[in-house]
């Protein structure tokens, strides 16, 4: 569960509903994390899938998520998404105003 | 999977681990959203759970999270919740400024 102390920041909302999700589709989670951490501004990704898919990206500025989106990587996964993954995605850019957690 | 085309708006995304859900905690998401629905500027409700459980929920205003915050059936969810179903939870109340969707 990722939390930040430094408000504000970003986050990218992904939902989605699944086409044909090969092999390679569920080995994307792990990849695209490994591929984001190596960009800069990038904070962490929950994901949880029920019949629908969510997945949180956070990042520090807007400019973070905009080169983000010209990663070869990320690009490459949005082109199969659109060919053989998804029925459908949405995804939401926006900025975190407040926050606060709980913890037993 | 929720959209809206009127930007900006606004969600609240909760992610949390359980702790002790019991079959009360199986009814909750349907029974907030019927809460939630009742009130002023509800759009939506995305829920997805793996491990890590993701809900999100959007709002025309600020105001109407706000005035969300203090429904009496949400207030004994926060509760409960506290007492018995999360081991711990985030949550983190953001403006959505970009939007874009995918459909097959």
């Amino acid at each position: 569960m990722t939390t930040s102390n430094e408000l504000p920041y970003y986050a990218v909302i992904f939902t989605s509903l699944l086409h044909l999700p090969d092999e390679e589709y569920h080995g994307l989670d792990e990849k695209l994390i490994l591929e984001a951490k190596k960009m800069d501004g990038f904070i962490g990704m929950d994901s949880a899938r029920s019949l629908l898919g969510i997945s949180v990206s956070y990042w520090k500025t807007l400019e973070d998520i905009q080169i983000w989106s010209q990663n070869t990587q990320h690009i490459f996964a949005k082109e199969k998404g659109k060919k053989l993954w998804y029925e459908s995605y949405n995804v939401k850019i926006c900025k975190i105003e407040k926050e606060y957690s709980f913890k037993r």
